[in-house]
């Protein structure tokens, strides 16, 4: 590990805990390889001290230190292991659980400490005399190994109501062993902002330490409390990549350091990094194996997402009049969602963005818009489904109709038989580059089926369909007044390993519907793949 | 629509837009049905306001609130009517914009008005006094026709900070011409709470008007900053259920309620109604068709989820040391003593709406307990399934599975034919009344037929069927990465004229699911007309 060169200096700490407190999210089951991944993405994205794991008392947290040391090239951040304060009633020198922490080989240790008197009393079984000791102790034999310690007050907001002469003494005493930083936890996540600022200016100028600040989600104020803190002077904030965490989660890494570098100004990431935030955010969201949040801010699908026709020329004049920061900033993107409201400008910036320069074509554009209008009249929705839009757009530039193959007719069976066993199987026909083709597959539901005869009947043909996959289905039954007789949509998220794309698909019924929208997705996965469709209709 | 009788006074609104704002979100498209069905959980939770949309601008927000006069009961909500000041050059007395939002009936109007110079000039195109004008105008016009008047000022905390005469003007000139409140709107959401709380108090002591507040949540504080702002004296906070909106989303009604009741101790919400919040946060969810957040405060399965181990036992002790409040203050549950969605209490409260007594038999409240997560594993979800809920209730009181048929067997095919003609056809075979019957029907799709061929079976033997009416019908795709070959859970509604109840299937795809739910759908039909069923396993 190297010191941080080109980092902002030690003035302000931006603390990632994803691999240890943000691990306690319900769902999330990391590998040592998964933690390596994660640390690298971190570090790439320029935080200041990455925490690693509780060395000692998990042994994939050990390997985890072991693997690091020999394979983590830092060039940012520093690693810092987790840990415990000693056993009550013994001697820090002697205690294995800090022993395993100096041995874990990070250069800094963070020290989970007790501040609440119940819980010494309740949870820790020791008396609050002996728990200060416990603390000092434990600092100090930390120092005394070249350690830099910094110490998690858990409960300390809590701790601090209920007796804040006791929540005191434990920061001060950490602050004068020689603890960089005394961090106060809201462990059970139940401040708000307001609360959160006072205490933090309080204890500053009651103790002198220097003050940290862990925020949990669970009023939904975690990202706000974490700024309060900052407010009355703390500079050391713990968040957590996409704020996963216990419970509702952790203080989320992003907005945080969002607010920090763009709305207060102030450095907390090394030159050029904060451009990376949206592609860190999803990449640490595939190695946790969870949707990235569409919805989260500075860094979802939808953060940059305009809905309203209403507003599209305004945006066209000056897009800073809606939305809070250029999303470009934080590598994120305006999108224009096509939508009910759909108008001419709405399209236009659309087609821009998907490379189609529409501004000096004034009919084509009205072409559009009156086939998007006709299209959403029967049920079709384009704003999740730029691909469809896309081939939409593609066959009102040509002035006509492209595909890759033409359908003669498909069918479907499913049943439950006598004896209980499910089938489903469904059939194809089709005419592609010249040729008939049938195939029939079968598959857990209709729908699969059909997936599964279409590759089938396509894949000598094109057989570039072998990296196509379905990754999502979503089925939308619209107009509920009229029970399995409506409109079914049905969008469909393909991929070919490099990128993702949507289509969609309107019918009477989700098979028929589930066609359509398969039938854009091989289109325009063959159209990815750089083939040049024949012309069929 | 009634007057507010048990509401708590008038002095503090909570004021629900998810039916208009929230119904901006990408991906969400509510038909009229879903809104009406949206305001009634509303109402139910006890929200002072819902704003429904914006009659005349949009032909299915003119349709909502004609048929919300005729159909909707609400006991506590006012609803209110969305629109625009009048254009520009005009007068108000002559705007059809305004007479629409007259025409709608709504007791309440909100007008949306500009307070940021730049966009008066940019996307108004007029000048600042003829902006003016309008809000005065639009307001007395509205008071005229003896309608309650809130203003939003869109962009206003950007307006206050490029031009603060100019936006306090529109704030005076508001408040002036007769608005109730004037709602100052983050319309990009780029605040941060203290910047909101700075600007509100100055508002207030440089207005008088009564002042309310419209957070969105691109910086992710829109509840911190709602609350920033009720603590500079704000009286009326607009939300959206599940922080639904466009972007990233609007404040989020729940925690933005949780933390007004429990953590400042403000009834906002009529008596009992805070205890809802977690089953309306989810039912309305179901209606958007979106998966309820797992991770949302207060209402989130995760939200009060303790990984076993550490704590476990100081949890037995005191679980107030580890959760911020008692989750069933707001209907949610701790999932380390009661591991999964139906706890015993939600069983036996359940029940009791349903009319079975369950609180002397904790054998039988045990099984149904156990049986709910057995089925919740499989992914089935009562919440939104009353009458699958009831049936399973009534198997496990009864001891015996009672049923009107038993299935042999089912057949479905869907084709598109090489004419172009389409075709649904179902084959069902079952026994009822020791009698063997099969069926064939037709439909719009596989499960239309299957409904004809089920009804087809079995109404020469229960001509109560005629009655029978299947009313909406969602499917909702789980596990998200496997494709088509995902489970699928469907959702039926049906009703007999007189009630309607929902029924739930699950299953590897679509058609075996909506069997399933289709089962329960008619079981339960039957015995709400009052037959007793005979025993089939």
């Amino acid at each position: 590990m190297t010191e941080a060169s080109d980092h902002p200096n030690d003035s302000f700490h931006v603390f990632d805990t994803t691999l240890r407190d943000g691990a306690q999210r319900e769902g999330i089951n990391l590998t040592v390889a998964d933690k390596l991944t994660i640390a690298r993405h971190l570090d790439e994205f320029g935080v200041g001290f990455i925490e690693g794991g509780w060395p000692g008392a998990n042994p994939r947290d050990t390997e985890f230190f072991a693997r690091a040391a020999a394979e983590l090239d830092l060039k940012h951040a520093q690693l810092v292991a987790f840990g415990a304060t000693r056993r009550a009633g013994g001697r820090a020198a002697d205690d294995p659980q800090l022993a395993a922490l100096v041995n874990s080989g990070a250069p800094v240790v963070t020290l989970v400490a007790k501040s609440h008197d119940r819980h010494v009393e309740l949870a820790l079984r020791t008396t609050l005399d002996e728990n200060l000791e416990m603390v000092r102790d434990s600092v100090e034999y930390l120092r005394s190994q070249g350690r830099r310690v910094f110490i998690d007050c858990e409960h300390f907001f809590d701790g601090y109501k209920a007796n804040p002469e006791y929540a005191l003494a434990v920061v001060s005493t950490a602050h004068r062993a020689g603890a960089d930083v005394v961090v106060l936890c809201d462990t059970n996540g139940g401040m708000l902002p307001l609360g959160v600022r006072e205490t933090v200016a309080e204890v500053l100028a009651r103790t002198g330490a220097r003050i940290g600040i862990h925020a949990q989600d669970d009023t939904g104020c975690a990202v706000a409390n974490t700024l309060a803190a900052v407010d009355a002077g703390a500079t050391h904030v713990q968040c957590t990549a996409n704020g996963y965490g216990e419970r509702v989660g952790n203080a989320n890494l992003f907005p945080v350091v969002g607010a920090l570098e763009i709305k207060y100004g102030r450095r907390v990431l090394p030159e050029g990094r904060l451009a990376e935030m949206t592609r860190i955010s999803h990449a640490v969201a595939e190695v946790v194996n969870l949707a990235p949040s569409t919805h989260q801010p500075y860094v979802g699908f939808s953060a940059f997402a305009h809905k309203a026709g209403l507003h599209a020329s305004a945006i066209k004049v000056d897009p800073d009049l809606y939305q809070h920061i250029d999303p470009e900033l934080v590598g994120n993107t305006m999108r224009m969602l096509v939508s009910d409201m759909a108008g001419r400008a709405s399209v236009e910036l659309k087609g821009k963005e998907l490379g189609y320069d529409l501004s000096e074509d004034r009919d084509l554009v009205g072409r559009v818009v009156a086939k998007v209008k006709e299209q959403e009249n029967q049920g079709y929705t384009y704003e999740a489904a730029d691909a469809s839009f896309e081939l939409l757009l593609r066959d009102e530039v040509r002035g006509r109709r492209e595909r890759f193959f033409s359908l003669e007719s498909w069918r479907t069976i499913s049943e439950q038989r006598a004896d209980g066993a499910p089938g489903n199987e469904a059939t194809v026909k089709l005419w592609a580059k010249g040729e008939r083709r049938i195939a029939t597959g079968e598959g857990n539901g209709p729908v699969d089926a059909l997936d599964r005869a279409l590759r089938t009947a396509l894949e000598r043909i094109y057989p570039q369909l072998a990296k196509l996959e379905l990754v999502d289905y979503k089925v939308r039954i619209l107009e509920g007044q009229h029970g399995t007789g409506s409109k079914t949509r049905v969008l469909v998220e393909s991929g070919d390993g490099v990128a993702s794309w949507s289509t969609v698909g309107v019918a009477d019924n989700v098979i028929a519907a589930s066609w359509r929208a398969l039938e854009d997705a091989y289109t325009y996965g063959l159209l990815r793949a750089g083939l040049v469709p024949e012309e069929t209709e």
